[in-house]
């Protein structure tokens, strides 16, 4: 699964995405990783809510601000805040799978986090069980 | 397996339900998915030691503070802390099997988290292997 | 999976281990389970590049710093500030494994962070898969 983000952060629910691959899989009884590519990039389960999603925004550059003196900076990246929200979010889920679907409670949604976007990114959808 | 919390914020050690649960299974290598299905909760692995608890439950309050003005309660909700502090510690874990038993360090333990209580709450488990 | 740090906190990128391991187990397509056996340690998966593990390091101190009076410490133990970054980066991940090898990202290597060193500590390696 690739994304092709326009601005510097953004977050898209990919729970259709993943219900598919694992729908395709035929699997039963298991799971479907979801694991981001990158390592400027989250993967959580939360709620499909644009009030929350901007509170997370905010809330996650108040713990992991952009700045232009982390030493990360030095090999002339800029990005060095992204990496730390990376570690903060954690960049994979398992989505449990029951009789067939994707077992998620009522308001959990599968979310991709973009947190230096502009660059062609991927996503890896990987169904196990039988 | 069910949670009906009195407080808003309660931390439970699991662990006894998460052997049981691979012990009926009768998995002799594999693992246990433990994951929240909801998003106002965490699941950790991490010491049963009760003053430890406290400093956690203080630590997520300075990290991911409650407060009135989240965009998110826009929609009437309150607890737009309770998501931000599932973000930050996560809502699954994977406990690994082996030998038909749960291979956990001599300090881990399995703990659920309530962010958002005094509703009723379930927690997955799943086990798989062979 | 055996450490024996010299330092307080350290850093080790593990990526080599975890490939020979899903080498030896013979899978063609599955997971390599990566799960410290410490609460004060952490795996994440990030960049093997010296400024940012510096950046990391001031990072964690600042959210999950060092303090006297944590309620913890009155077990006699010193470490309150190791559970407290264990939880905020997590013990745990997971490698997906692909046609063989691990299927990781171009700059994703798997780390071990010892934020309570100088004692023996221990990394479970668990491959799954077929």
């Amino acid at each position: 699964m690739t994304f092709d983000t326009r601005r510097k952060r953004e977050y898209h629910d990919i729970t259709d995405e993943v219900a598919a691959v694992a729908a395709r899989a035929g699997i039963a009884e298991g799971m479907v990783l979801v694991s981001a590519m990158h390592i400027t990039s989250g993967v959580w389960i939360n709620d499909h809510e644009d009030g929350l999603i901007a509170d997370i925004d905010v809330w996650l550059e108040s713990l992991a601000p952009y700045r232009d003196d982390y030493r990360h900076h030095d090999t002339g990246e800029t990005n060095g805040d992204a990496h730390l929200k990376n570690l903060l979010v954690g960049h994979q889920v398992i989505v449990p799978i029951t009789a067939g679907r994707l077992d998620l409670g009522p308001w959990q949604r599968v979310y991709y986090a973009e947190f230096d976007g502009q660059r062609k990114k991927r996503v890896l959808l990987k169904a196990m069980g039988e």
